[in-house]
């Protein structure tokens, strides 16, 4: 890893791994959840209530910080870290998802990827090397290689082709990377549904000797199942010491039985997108607070939570929040969900400590089993 | 005053009055500005951060609350300020001037007001006395009899015919309220621009022994100069030992000038508004961060702020945020904007306490007039 970077595997139970990666911002205790602060902020959260719910790492994107309020703005200004009030570790990914999913006029080469903002049409130009400058620009302590997202469905060759493509650019992006003792580089895998191109990619990856190793190309649409399939063997293709990263997963779920499968980060949407439109997680499942139901309900999310948001509040207030499209509902409802999130992560890291994360796995996906909370 | 309610005026200079009205859910230091908690909540804030920044009583809309989410349901759960988590006092108005302002198909008679809903267009009925059982449902700590608040620019007869009717339901208001130790209820002065109209009103309204007195009618569209005019006798003609409460108004410079005639209270939209449209307050004028010349400002909005949103994020990052519609843009806004009503206020009480008040006026307005933040 970057020098100053360390890996350590404290336990494991099965494939799932408990672990610590020292950073020169700070410790990240693994399996880790990562919010995503898109643009420089985790939507309708402050900083330091990320922080206070355990948190120790956030996600900020390329493509939109690229775009605005650009790199070497942020740069002048004194790096993403000062700009967002955030003074712990910031994973970036490359820009080149969001450039697949978001930008108009695209158009992919071996060179890289040209495209027009999706807000204002300007032209811009995205290579391995470009992508690395932007995220030293930012000043991210974890960077990602450039790489192309395959879709799902994909043929073989489909397949075979693009994470070629991807090696050459994550060999490119090693080069751009150079030596950066407190920064860290990880490259991704892909290989979509097939077994030999994921263990090509792996291979392929694991000679350029990465800080950290990403799991791309899931969760696009394949469905839990494959995503499963996959990563019971994807996981295993990659190096023990390092830290292996699931990209864009996901729910409760999806977080739980990727552990289970050997993955130690994460970072998704779901919990903030979700809080935004009434969605909540709880250990007793999703509770969707826009439901008529909930218009006289006096009980708060979850009385046992140490979160303001899931303890406080009636559901009948949070109800009543969403529907007049308060402000506070996406306050309050984010907070909740991650506060969920990073509970359920710290359960996950104890339980693989004590050496019962079989147990904790069972207890609790059986608890969202039962469901709802709407009918307790 | 409701018998568990007192006012004390503790010092005057001119017509400007300190003092504080003791109530059961804690004391109102005045001169006093109300945040608007419309709909059940100071829009995009936590109400502990209302709290911290010194509000002693925020304000909840009749109109807004029996629509959504009714009166009735609010009292099953427990009443307003447990519904919104605030514990100390909250005032209500009486619905009257949303009804004119919002509603469709209004239907106005001695009775009361018809109207129908602007979100389902169902029907209502809001007369003085179903007025004062939505606010005691709510749990109100001081409320408003119904009034009508008399449109500008309105004839000299229309003025007299309008004020008449109001005192008339003034006296309903009152009959409906009945005996409540534990709560207040004021009388609305109308008038129009009419001096002899507004004594009028302040007879008949002081002949009833309200607890208090608002001032209506005014920061209607007739401009800043008018209303002072008014308020340059309005004042005086009400109780000197009950507090004078100005109906939403308004901007700084409408409170230090409205203070300086005599005005214990105020309630306004403009911080919460203004700070979600990027406009903001300081002492040195208004700032609207959506202007580009913000774009790589390194400063913060006000370094000598005790408040966060005002004293540690760059104006950069304040514009970006704008720029992108992030929630975090009016969370922090409108919790500088409110921050800095709450400091402005607080600097009136204290130097009308040090006998200062004229030169703090001179000071502050001085500094405002220097303007412009942006050009510092």
């Amino acid at each position: 890893m970057g020098k100053n970077f360390k890996f350590n595997v404290k336990n494991t139970n099965g494939n799932a791994r408990v672990g610590v990666i020292n950073t020169p911002r700070g410790d990240i205790h693994t399996p880790a959840f990562m919010p995503v602060g898109t643009a420089g902020t985790v939507k309708a959260m402050y900083t330091d209530q990320v922080k206070e719910l355990g948190a120790e790492v956030v996600l900020g994107n390329t493509y939109h910080l690229m775009l605005r309020p650009g790199a070497e703005r942020i740069e002048k200004l004194g790096g993403l870290h000062k700009f967002m009030q955030w003074d712990k570790p910031i994973l970036t990914d490359s820009g080149g998802f969001q450039v697949m999913s978001l930008s108009k006029l695209r158009k992919m080469t071996e060179q890289g990827v040209e495209f027009q903002s999706h807000i204002d049409g300007r032209k811009y130009n995205l290579t391995p090397e470009r992508s690395i400058e932007i995220q030293c620009l930012l000043g991210s302590d974890i960077q990602m290689q450039l790489d192309e997202c395959t879709p799902h469905p994909a043929t073989e060759k489909q397949a075979a082709d693009s994470l070629r493509m991807s090696l050459r650019w994550a060999d490119r992006s090693k080069v751009q990377f150079g030596d950066r003792p407190d920064q860290a580089l990880f490259g991704i895998m892909q290989g979509s549904v097939y077994k030999d191109l994921r263990e090509e990619s792996a291979k392929g990856l694991v000679e350029m000797d990465f800080d950290g190793y990403s799991i791309g190309g899931l969760a696009v649409g394949e469905g839990q199942e494959t995503m499963l399939e996959v990563l019971d063997y994807a996981a295993d293709l990659l190096p023990k010491d390092k830290p292996r990263y699931l990209m864009g997963v996901g729910t409760p779920s999806d977080l739980i039985e990727s552990v289970r499968r050997g993955v130690d980060m994460f970072d998704c949407v779901m919990p903030t997108r979700a809080g935004r439109h009434g969605l909540c997680f709880t250990h007793r499942g999703k509770v969707n607070l826009k439901n008529a139901r909930h218009a006289d309900d006096p009980r708060p999310l979850d009385e046992n939570s140490p979160c303001e948001a899931s303890n406080r509040y009636s559901r009948a207030y949070l109800h009543h929040l969403m529907k007049c499209n308060e402000y506070l509902a996406p306050m309050l409802l984010t907070w909740h969900n991650l506060a969920y999130y990073q509970e359920l992560m710290a359960g996950i890291r104890q339980s693989i400590i004590e050496d019962r994360f079989e147990k904790f796995y069972l207890e609790t996906t059986e608890l969202w089993a039962q469901g709802d909370i709407e009918k307790i």
